[in-house]
């Protein structure tokens, strides 16, 4: 019965995707007696964890049962007390663990705490699903960079556009509605310039109470339109990092129309930069819907962590029809990126393709 | 019960796949009083029908029993005589089908023959199922040429090969064996004067007990080397299809090597005019293994039936490797080839992706 319980914390985590973040999503159950007395989902940052929840929902019936948590009960002093110690107190008999912390730092100083407490700890149940459920979380925890996720549309034959670089629509309006659940559970998209030239978009979420996620541009010299909808709509924030030295006039410019301008080192966008400074503004997860030459510049630098691709049955053809993975690439098949767990779903007509990239060392 | 009995009766003709052509796949199950009293499969040209394997192995059981076939029981005057009489002089009593015979100017007769006998028909039972099985015989009984499926290997960029042309290995040794499959079950496979000039391949099925696919090399300037592996290496029969004149010395040497040289109208190789020659020799199946140009070349004309594509979990990048598809390609999206019945499984690591071309008017 572990793994029953321990899907409907699941279950009960995930529903709250898109609004945790910078925190995990977590989900508790507890059972006594061969009954559920208690449910919990950690709901928004400075609300109350999981297991606080489903305590408060199971009250004096807690006391003797078994509380299932998708994630280690905390140990920290942090905005609602450390859970470990709540759960002590609340008489709970056997704690059912799937992922420990996924800070090295502090992992199993909660089931440290349920020990010496005299409690019965069971961990490992359903934990590859846990961790994958908090990937972008478990990431930012560690790296203090967004995880990156690289997203691409392409036909069969791997092109994102015709010689003409025509590509409305590659994928059926299902995939793009997919797109957009994406944009909802990211906390900032990336573009190029070259996108914002070529199609002027939005970059926002267009879902039923979607969320936006802060736009992010590449442009090292500054060439984004002051008329470009992701200046004028008002519709997120947008922050613009560019080469060194911009253009002071135009800087101010932009911040006048509220959209920030920040300067990396170096003449061309520095990448690395660019993901310590979204990282320190609590940026945890980052969507790069880029073209074929900034997709390269993340995927030769080791910066992407994992690839979303949707794949329409569609042929275009060309020599010269751009795929979403440009720049030089590699000399030898060799040389090429594996990447791991690959799986792969029908989403309409389309596949949606999903793979990580080989784990970087970011020490 | 009849889809379980039906299953079989597909099992048996699958399991004769890559042995029956020019012929389909037929498998066939008897049943009497809820007990299987006969099976059958079409195992060999020349040697019988799958309904007459099953009524010889029910012997006096046929009477009054209901037979399962795959295929409509065929109305002709063949090499074993027509199926449907037997079926009528064994006396079965009900007649299960799965699918009509495929060629438009006959599906049905077999039917009547047994209708007018006063037998019971039911038919469409796992139709589909049966139709797809027989892809390659039902087309080429129509169209009088080969069923042609692309096969290719791409890396999830949507590359053949890194921009230095490597390409050795895209995929795992499980894909590879899979294309071995392939190789079997094609009676021809085809690839343009580059693949032989660049890989000097040899084209053969390397499986224990596997059958060589007559190998067709596209070079209208007959630029193939006297010493490539598919004209010294004895194998299997190679056929050169040049345009109109090639050179009459370097004919006459490869003639002597035991390699046919066919000239077509034009300058290229009249690709219309190779189906047409291919299947006036019974070649029913056509796996084009080619660069992107050879690919695009039939994709532009309309003459591809089937794309089977690995997708290897690796990126190579650059602006300059290869697709699978190049030449001109689509000038804007609304132009691109949309394919139909997309699949994909799962083959070791990599994904194999199955798709169809829309039906052209062959006509």
């Amino acid at each position: 019965m572990h793994e029953t319980y321990m899907r409907l914390a699941l279950d009960n985590a995930k529903a709250a995707r898109g609004q945790t973040r910078p925190n995990p999503m977590v989900g508790s159950v507890i059972v006594k007696d061969g009954r559920i007395v208690g449910i919990g989902a950690h709901l928004k940052p400075g609300e109350p964890h999981a297991e606080i929840h489903a305590l408060r929902m199971a009250g004096e019936h807690a006391e003797g049962a078994t509380i299932y948590v998708t994630l280690e009960p905390c140990s920290h002093h942090g905005r609602t007390g450390p859970c470990a110690e709540a759960i002590v107190r609340a008489g709970i008999r056997r704690v059912v663990i799937a992922a420990l912390d996924p800070n090295p730092l502090v992992a199993g100083r909660g089931v440290q705490i349920l020990k010496d407490a005299g409690i019965e700890v069971i961990q490992g149940v359903l934990e590859e699903e846990a961790e994958r459920l908090n990937e972008v979380f478990n990431a930012y925890i560690v790296s203090k960079r967004p995880f990156v996720t690289i997203k691409s549309a392409v036909t069969l034959d791997g092109k994102i556009a015709t010689r003409t670089a025509s590509s409305k629509w590659i994928t059926s309006g299902e995939a793009r509605e997919d797109v957009h659940r994406l944009r909802h559970e990211h906390a900032a998209i990336l573009v190029g310039v070259q996108t914002i030239l070529h199609d002027d978009p939005q970059l926002t979420t267009r879902l039923p109470d979607g969320r936006n996620p802060l736009r992010v541009i590449l442009d090292s010299r500054l060439r984004t339109p002051l008329d470009a909808r992701v200046v004028t709509d008002g519709e997120a924030e947008t922050w613009i990092f560019t080469g060194s030295a911009p253009d002071e006039d135009k800087q101010r410019q932009f911040e006048q129309a509220g959209v920030k301008v920040i300067p990396t080192e170096g003449e061309r966008v520095n990448l690395e930069q660019v993901l310590d400074i979204l990282g320190q503004h609590e940026i945890s997860s980052l969507l790069v819907e880029g073209g074929g030459q900034v997709n390269a510049s993340f995927v030769q630098q080791g910066l992407a962590d994992k690839l979303v691709l949707y794949v329409a049955p569609k042929l275009v053809g060309g020599k010269d029809a751009p795929t979403f993975l440009e720049g030089l690439g590699a000399a030898v098949m060799d040389e090429a990126v594996s990447l791991t767990r690959l799986s792969v779903q029908q989403v309409g007509v389309d596949l949606k393709i999903e793979a990580y990239f080989p784990k970087a060392d970011r020490s």
